[in-house]
């Protein structure tokens, strides 16, 4: 057996479970959840995959966005991957809660001690999607992928980095920028060195600036105005700049009174399922 | 000022809060969460009261749950306490997680060491509502309430006690008859004493078989059959019975594949928030 179920609960018609495996790509355990729409008991179903903020864990997304109900609706799965490797016994790995365990930021790192676990980019592409490929019935080539934050910004640069994977792509409140804010260049500089060309390729903005619309569809990002992080860390002007010198259609919408947590994500979730499912479907 | 704001978040266009007050009939500082509707800044809106379960908090059923989407659409704040007095320093009131600290059974203890502080009945009849009527507008005579499993025990018992202050009340997966299950037992003969006949007060089923008709406009029920405590703690059927007997109207709807957890509440919440939206704007 490949994945080991951890647990079940009906939910809108479809189930919500728990898995976990042995990653070899990770070198340890990994956890991921996984929302199976009702429909997918009558055939194949596109899987659209979301990423999660730092400190979170495979069970944030499932239980706090409210997002099975439009998944539901629309016959996509869900899929959700922990946001690091865990129990590394990497010195000091679990002190901060912006780097380290729970903080992988969706990059292979290349720097030791990291580089041996932390590699939650060849975890998600080589071996998460075709894992779920081949134990649930799925549509071939029918992937989305978004997230929050640490996130959008590892939603963002995979999408980038392998647009041939993802039809659609979409963030609330991305780290839009991270090799110029304090959590990109923190997480950046240990789990890639100090080499700070090596760090543009993990860059969703610096990406960008180097592609020509590689989704035609437009891309998705909301962001709150009340966002505290939203001026120091995430800088979604900095996307958007790369996305007009791309080419790239992008909608970004700013939503006054809105803050970084849940309570945004899920208030605007039901667009973001509509945004995917005209890709996933169309 | 009455009360403190802990935190505040815009959500589904309105605004999920956090307080916390002295309260006079717990004895100790108490915290409950608000979640008010876009149509309150045009004016006064009901309240729909929500009462979680064992070993949750405040914060449960506003995070959890996805009640405020469908609070947004239909005009109604939302109201969740906590589930007990906190740091009561009595000795092992932290050791159970089915009784003590997270654990109030929404009723007023009557036995020492419990009732100085486990006042849970009087704290939300007469002390909460009225401080939500008093700082929010609401609209008079317009509270409706329900909850889960304990929390649904204590939606059908405050209900039937004070019929004139609730105008609907529903309930998922509630301890229907808690004189005759584990958890109430246990809560019960320590809250209330020996006194068996006293237990009777705050027992939903019991309550309702004495009660002619005191809800016209019936009552709902929600009910998963994986529900792990379904035979040995909730026991609908005697409730049911006890409905019939008082010539009760009552939905009891019973769900293949769902469980006692936020993914089954989460499924029917739309359906809860349509009941209860008929009798408050009715």
């Amino acid at each position: 057996m490949q994945m080991e179920l951890i647990s079940e609960h009906g939910c809108f018609g479809g189930t919500q479970a728990y898995y976990r495996h042995a990653s070899s790509e990770i070198g340890l355990p990994m956890r991921f959840s996984v929302y199976r729409p009702p429909q997918q008991s009558a055939g194949p179903v596109p899987v659209l995959v979301y990423l999660a903020g730092l400190t979170c864990t495979e069970e944030t997304f499932m239980i706090k966005a409210g997002a099975q109900r439009y998944a539901a609706q629309h016959g996509i799965m869900l899929v959700a991957p922990d946001t690091s490797p865990r129990n590394t016994g990497i010195d000091g790995i679990t002190a901060d809660w912006d780097f380290g365990e729970g903080a992988g930021f969706y990059l292979d790192a290349s720097a030791p001690p990291y580089a041996s676990h932390f590699r939650m980019e060849s975890y998600i592409v080589g071996e998460l999607l075709p894992l779920i490929a081949s134990e649930f019935a799925t549509v071939p080539r029918k992937v989305g992928i978004f997230g929050h934050s640490m996130g959008g910004h590892g939603a963002l640069v995979l999408a980038l980095r392998h647009p041939d994977l993802f039809c659609s792509v979409s963030a609330f409140a991305p780290i839009a920028a991270p090799t110029q804010c304090p959590w990109g260049e923190k997480a950046f500089s240990r789990y890639l060195g100090d080499d700070r060309n090596s760090w543009l390729e993990h860059d969703a903005s610096a990406l960008m600036s180097r592609r020509q619309t590689p989704f035609p569809a437009g891309i998705l990002i909301d962001q709150g105005l009340s966002d505290q992080f939203l001026d120091v860390q995430l800088k979604p002007a900095l996307f958007e700049a790369a996305c007009r010198q791309a080419a790239q259609p992008l909608t970004l919408r700013f939503h006054a009174g809105y803050d970084h947590g849940y309570y945004f994500i899920s208030t605007f979730m039901e667009d973001h399922l509509n945004f995917h499912r005209q890709a996933l479907h169309g």
